[in-house]
């Protein structure tokens, strides 16, 4: 298990294409165990997801058990999606459990800005313990930080206009953020990396940012590096879903042929297809 | 944001193929954001197949944050498939925030008559807020004026038997009844449609009902008469199931190829195609 | 419905591909109403697999309604996936309430072991009940014997190791015991049946094992020998998931050919594919 690294080594690490496909293959190899507090849209989406990937997907998310296995998990998601009063509790539990282990988290703050109930939580969550990663789209970032949000959970502003926010961010919580888009643009607050790959039908499947936060978490608990991390979740999901483009006819048969392509994609296949910046 | 319209002018109006495909047009160009209270087995689903059509689901179901949501959203869903006690003041808090709002909700009240306490949710759901739509099986829609409703989920009345009752609970409730079956039967008490489209493939499909409540309510937030709203729904649900059914080799590639043909229906390919009476 | 049977003559009987066969013309011709009070991970894929193979899947979860129902079903599936407060209630009462009407049960005591909670949730259901069968992997088997468990949902023993506790287990409940594996073993504590059919992408779906426990509360609906329920679940499952492999592309794809394959399997089909010892 990996805590998150913000010693200078990582802060100053330049992430290259042959750096994500190692870290596939080491997700690969380890299989991290990784607790998911997640919604119930995207809960058995995100399982199959991570198993496609090569990670062993954990949904513990109640309030009596999200706090112990925190201890055990290799990386721990919490998504905010569709809380209720039982997960919240969990999902406070957890992250004080896993910052108490040196566990890694992924925060993904979905709707927060106009949703007020989760807002306060995403904000209490962050408060006492650092994710080694915030993953959202621009306006929850944006929110995040006090800006104004989108009105639903589909964002309204462009990555790059979060960019600034999101280094802000970084900086105050010393974590990573990941900001999803045509672009994905990624700082832990110094280092700033952009994944140019992707596919328009990613946004009309339900849950692939979702899925990108567990993914997150599991290469968090393989790997030092978180920024590396977020980088490699997202090159993986990425570079499968222009694969998985290719054969499918619509969003229906695109979702089934990125969890094929995720399964199949070579770590070797991976460094020579994303597309960084 | 469009509210439920009885007017005289929508009353004596007859729905031609060529509204539904027009309704599909508007549907895609304003992407209403669509709350969804749904249950645990069909929101991923829900979700996948609204943003197929051309929706945007917002699947905001904790008894914190769905009524100020329902305030904002264009249309709202109220699903019983899987109430607990939060979902179900979840339920009524948006109901009330949508009557006060003006939003268009629509009810579907899985398995009411045999199952108690969710029979008396439905029935004080419809106490003091009349839904655009009320959208169930011909057991559920008998149990909700009274009669005797199914063992399970599955209908074993048939629509015709139930359209009288259909009628009655309309013209009651100032709402439009959509019973569905191998012909679909939608009634606002006064005028009557039948969809004619379907497969039997659709039986064999967890949910496929649910999300069809999840899209007329999608319908709703951008038409202003219910009943062309739930037409809409249906034919657009139904026309691209027979499309899938062509191209499936059973019920797990139909529900893909369900999605591919939603999001590559056109307005004039579902003028075309739907048969109404 | 038929509750468990530990009659003389099932205890001594045989089973023999034919019967599988034949049970599974039975589950067609009946279509048994399933209660199934699962995990929010699995419940859509679980609901989907009970349609293809021909039973009627039913939801109900929630405290209020789960008792009642359990005495109307014709067998009931309480799985331990993702429990709350809620639902944990809700099992207790289904269950008592099965009990008293007869119904079979089936428990599938998910992550039982590591975590505290759920495994007293599950040593709580077997007080004063005996299910038809319970449905694990080697380490949940072996963690309701007292032994240790598995750090997660995933196995970390073979079903072959776990056997001799899988007897004993079957006989201090009166139940049938049913463990998971690439062979798989079953037993009612007196007869041992293996079933070796299946395949390795059934690792890389979620759920596979969550929906094999329903499948089997569907069987019990239909069967007097709770052993052969559990062994035509298992032979129909797999077989179909041989079938399904050979069209698939990776995880995604044969999950979808898994629902194709079980909906297109025939009874004579399944009575020649299946591998019993």
């Amino acid at each position: 298990m990996s805590a998150p690294s913000s010693t200078s080594r990582s802060s100053t690490f330049t992430i290259s294409p042959a750096d994500v496909g190692s870290a596939l293959a080491d997700l690969r190899e380890r299989a991290p165990l990784v607790q998911c507090i997640t919604n119930i849209v995207v809960a058995q989406w995100t399982a199959n997801l991570l198993l496609a990937a090569g990670a062993n997907p954990a949904m513990v998310d109640n309030a009596h058990e999200a706090g112990p296995f925190a201890a055990v998990a290799d990386g721990l998601l919490v998504n905010l999606g569709t809380p209720y009063d039982d997960t919240a509790t969990a999902m406070q539990r957890a992250v004080d459990s896993a910052t108490g282990a040196g566990t890694p988290w992924v925060l993904d703050p979905v709707a927060v800005g106009p949703l007020e109930w989760r807002t306060r939580i995403a904000l209490d969550l962050l408060t006492g313990s650092a994710p080694a990663i915030i993953r959202g789209n621009a306006s929850e970032i944006l929110a995040l930080v006090g800006g104004s949000g989108g009105k639903g959970v589909e964002s309204r502003h462009t990555p790059e206009a979060a960019l600034s926010a999101a280094r802000s961010l970084a900086r105050t919580h010393s974590t990573v953020v990941a900001i999803s888009g045509v672009v994905d643009h990624l700082t832990d607050g110094e280092r700033v990396v952009r994944v140019h790959n992707g596919e328009v039908l990613l946004t009309k499947v339900t849950g692939v940012g979702c899925a990108l936060g567990a993914l997150m978490a599991g290469f968090c608990g393989v790997l030092d590096d978180p920024l590396l991390a977020a980088v490699a979740a997202t090159g993986t999901l990425t570079v499968a879903a222009e694969a998985a483009a290719v054969v499918a006819h619509g969003p229906g048969s695109f979702a089934v042929a990125l969890l094929d392509e995720l399964a199949a994609l070579t770590p070797e296949d991976l460094a020579d297809r994303v597309r960084l910046s």
